[in-house]
């Protein structure tokens, strides 16, 4: 799996709303009305991953959902893999 | 915690969209795209029933998760309680 | 996907404690403490039997889930699918 | 709710295992056999957290969940709320 380029990053966050690349990673900030949903969407976005076989960085406070996705066998850059993920996350949020 | 009479959960079940009262249940068949889709709603549901100290029959196979409340200390019979849940429980679907 | 044989089945259940062979399932109910353990192990085998590709009825009622394993797409029979999963539930639980 | 003193925060650690004060957070990482070892974990912290009200920081990379506790209340400084949650995070564990 190789490193997308940043014109192809570019490229797929023209269809990813609200994602940002920074530090090797692509990342989103979700918000939800209280922990309860936070909880849930965690587990929806888990059982993706765990379908992909592909795993995001989650970090979780409260009512909010950081989400940070980058490829560990590709020297932790993004590939294609960061962003099906990402597209498939966006379709659950 | 008293049984409601006939009366009191006709009324209810005017606000509880699909919902049924039968075998001394009130209940519901919730369908969902896929089994992720419908393991997400059982955590939701999960942590509300928690919170408010009182837990629904749950049944899952694969996209349907059918909900069954009645209040055990009641004689397993409908109370306020399951109307209360069946509200939260709706607003959550 | 054949049906296993009845003989197929007794010999898979000499590995599966706990689990029975009725009305074209293999089932077993599991207990925990409460409710929160109940729901962890929803999700932990929710997550397997996503994997596997294969899903079970699960029916839970606060610290009990019983699971029924049977394969659609064989006329609701057991076949080697169901074992499998069980044996994946019971190194779960 | 008082931010705990240092002394009574030293105390606190003696009895839970693993668990470090820096940064004014209690915190402990977890490892585990997988994913889905992982989520079920944070799931079943999620449930004991919404019931005593009180929320962890969690950090969620594959089969690590790192959790982090102060109080917002009070100054983002450990109070004995994030001791009871340590606590009963570890007997979860």
């Amino acid at each position: 799996m190789e490193p997308l380029e940043q014109q192809q990053i570019e490229k797929a966050l023209k269809e990813l709303s609200g994602w940002k690349h920074e530090d090797d990673k692509l990342w989103k900030k979700f918000e939800f009305s209280d922990f309860k949903e936070a909880l849930a969407f965690i587990v929806r976005v888990g059982l993706e991953a765990e379908i992909m076989g592909h795993h995001p960085n989650l970090f979780n406070v409260y009512n909010s959902v950081s989400i940070g996705l980058q490829t560990h066998d590709a020297g932790n850059k993004v590939t294609e893999k960061d962003v099906n993920l990402a597209m498939a996350i966006e379709s659950i949020a």
